[in-house]
């Protein structure tokens, strides 16, 4: 049963195991006591965090263990923002950062650095909201990922650096979905990590704090951790995380290379077996292990049930797929179709058979999901003849769709079937009151080669423009 | 080699590890994932949730997991008193809560309740402190401790559940220390617990709000834990921590007979062992597990070194022993002695030899530490004659001693040479700049009989008044 959410949660790696048994022997108590059982469990703490900074790249006082990545996430915005108050309020963070950065940014003055179609800053762009804002306000933090959890690119994160090093502000890096591949380069002045992502047990994150940066933890005073993370330390899991990191690592060229293949594999066949599929995120500087893509006239969520039965264990991006019945704001910042998306991101060990039934398999349980939806037979049924499209209206006039109430992929479905049937050179406003829409029908109208002319807001929803043009 | 320190961790439970190792292999995966691993994953969180909240006496929805006790203590601080912010910004606590209360606490306005010498406060005093104060702020939120972590006295819960009920402020119980012996009773709203204090893994704390309770989480948005605690669950250590709840609780009243019994031996035994010595907190509403108690003029780290040579690993509120050179909060709102003190607390299944065996090698190493220090040999030789001390002033005649720069217990053990040498009625001034003689003068002249006149600030540190009277 080929499990492929890796981005999400890494099974627990047999190191790690190991590590966690022989710790919850010898490391229960408590690290700062002095008798017998605290100092092995300093002895432990300590030698796990040497491990870790290792990896990193950091010096051991530099790094500390948090309960999560997200906590680490949360304790190295707050930190290093407030920390910096006085030179402005602003946090600047790429549009397609993991939603832990985005909220925790968020509490202070959020400026989005946008990304392009495959996911990826420029250092010039980030450079650009470096500086005071409009309204004069400074940026106290930048933040940038080592590389997207939903569709792998990698970010320029050295340059990046380079360039808040001369506006003078310090680089918090994201590196939850890259640490297990190698360290970051660069000159970054923060950097956090979750140890579940590695191979490691849950309730370990970390997050390492260069020398000479400033930093004001926000919580409650407590001991541990430096005075940087609150609570007793979560130590049989720390040990294991350390652990598995150095086991990942030492695993990681051959490992890394086995999936880019089999990555590789799906990128280029997928497009071959399945119509109107659109693979996203960059092809070339990626992680090895996780590719997205989407299928237009797919309701992502039925796709992800066809999928779990078929034996699949994969992720989406998707509105529908999501308690907030919005679509993944990283592909909502990369402008690509968000419709039936699915991230498939390899665990360590995957096996080629395994890629190999997925993509055997995939094909059919999208042409089911299609054909119970009523989609569109495919491209070549669309556009119709002009003169087959009497019955839709004049050349020129213009139509409105409504497809209020309907979620996602209806609405582009409903465009879909009527397009072919009006004479091009029609525009036709199609309502919806779906988030969805936002992203799929311009995405449409450019996988289709038509027009897509804007959108406005409505009585009831937003009205979408779009003009056949052949 | 007995383990003493139950009350800072316990060894973890048989039942916690064996549920930990199945639930690595079984909970490893996101349980917000739809997927047949996530939602195993989401099965095991929802079973560990009815188990913890049917220990805590509440509905599994009132329940959240967090990472750590001291994390839930925080949240449910920060939750409940911003939530009540119109009310008042002031948070009411006993002077004897948790550190990690205190500096929750801290962050909105902190009033303390005192406690009287065995630890405990009153309903009625805490009731006066629920009002508006005198500049009108009024009470956002109440805390108090099931239990003490040092001296194990209990608090009257109930009680000032009923105060506080009447003046319609929230509690929240910290039971940390007591949710291992049963749940706690009476009206509290809130409850905070550590899984490390039972038997349970690192990195899994609980807090529960009652439905109606008004909270405002404070941290940056997260979709886990009802958005109360950030960050991907420590599902196998939470599954480890409910299993381990449940089968503690199956064996408290057992345990809590046979640890009660040796506790009370060591109650009992000390003062006929070891001269000058102070048994501390509550001797009959206590947790079973614990008893503090403080050797004077003995240097509580190097008692503590002894002992962990001698193979017992305890812990100490004496202020040798701590990085901030400062005793025990704890032992000072009770006014107690805090040089030479000990905290023993039992775990689980502790044998009545080891405790005997504690009870034969304590008297030798504290004679030895006393002896190694220069201490008063006991309190036959002191106070002498009136005669005898003619060379150290006459009768009525103020006398400074000077400790300056002198670490606990030195002082006191100056004090004690000193005062039999000088006549009865003379007035000695201690001068003394270490944070444990505020403490611990006034203890030894109320173990001695001897005036404490109070104290005021020196040029260098403070002055401390004691006339001999007997």
């Amino acid at each position: 049963m080929p499990y492929f959410d890796a981005a999400s949660s890494a099974p627990l790696h047999p190191v790690a195991r190991q590590a966690l048994l022989a710790a919850l022997d010898e490391g229960w108590a408590d690290p700062s006591r002095l008798y017998r059982e605290g100092r092995r469990a300093r002895l432990l703490l300590d030698a796990a965090r040497e491990a870790a900074a290792e990896a990193v790249g950091c010096r051991p006082d530099e790094l500390i263990f948090t309960p999560s990545g997200t906590r680490a996430v949360h304790l190295g915005v707050s930190g290093a923002a407030s920390a910096r108050r006085r030179a402005g309020r602003r946090v600047v963070v790429s549009a397609v950062e993991h939603s832990s950065v985005l909220h925790a940014a968020d509490r202070f003055a959020l400026t989005e650095v946008p990304v392009d179609r495959l996911g990826r800053v420029s250092a010039a762009a980030f450079a650009g909201a470096l500086g005071p804002d409009s309204s004069g306000e400074g940026a106290a933090l930048a933040c940038l990922q080592s590389a997207n959890h939903e569709t792998g690119t990698e970010q320029p994160v050295a340059e990046v650096a380079g360039v808040c090093r001369e506006a003078g502000v310090p680089l918090l890096v994201d590196a939850a979905q890259s640490l297990a591949w190698g360290p970051v380069d660069g000159g970054w002045s923060l950097l956090a990590g979750s140890a579940h992502k590695w191979g490691g047990p849950a309730g370990v994150g970390l997050l390492a704090v260069r020398k000479g940066v400033r930093f004001a933890p926000q919580e409650p005073a407590d001991e541990r951790e430096s005075g940087r993370s609150a609570g007793f330390e979560n130590l049989p899991a720390i040990v294991a995380a350390a652990a598995s990191l150095r086991a990942v690592r030492a695993e990681a060229a051959d490992e890394a290379a086995g999936l880019r293949a089999l990555v590789d594999r799906i990128r280029t066949r997928l497009p071959e077996l399945v119509p109107d599929v659109e693979v996203v995120g960059d092809p070339v500087r990626r992680l090895p292990h996780i590719v997205t893509f989407s299928c237009l006239y797919v309701d992502g969520e039925t796709l992800l049930h066809e999928l779990d039965r078929a034996g699949f264990s994969v992720s989406s991006g998707s509105s529908c797929t999501s308690s907030t019945l919005t679509p993944s704001h990283v592909l909502r910042a990369m402008g690509v179709l968000s419709e039936g998306n699915v991230r498939v991101s390899l665990p360590l060990g995957t096996a080629a058979a395994d890629v190999d039934r997925f993509l055997a398999v995939l094909p059919d349980l999208v042409s089911a999901v299609r054909a119970r939806i009523g989609a569109p037979a495919g491209p070549a049924a669309e556009p119709v003849a002009e003169e087959a499209a009497a019955d839709a209206g004049e050349a020129g006039e213009a139509l409105v769709l409504d497809t209020l109430g309907r979620r996602c992929p209806i609405p582009v479905i409903e465009l879909a079937k009527l397009l072919p049937r009006v004479p091009v050179g029609t525009m036709i406003t199609v309502l919806s009151d779906d988030e969805a829409a936002r992203l799929d029908i311009p995405a449409w109208c450019e996988m289709r080669g038509q027009e897509y002319a804007g959108e406005h807001p409505a009585e009831r929803g937003t009205a979408y423009l779009v003009r056949r043009v052949s």
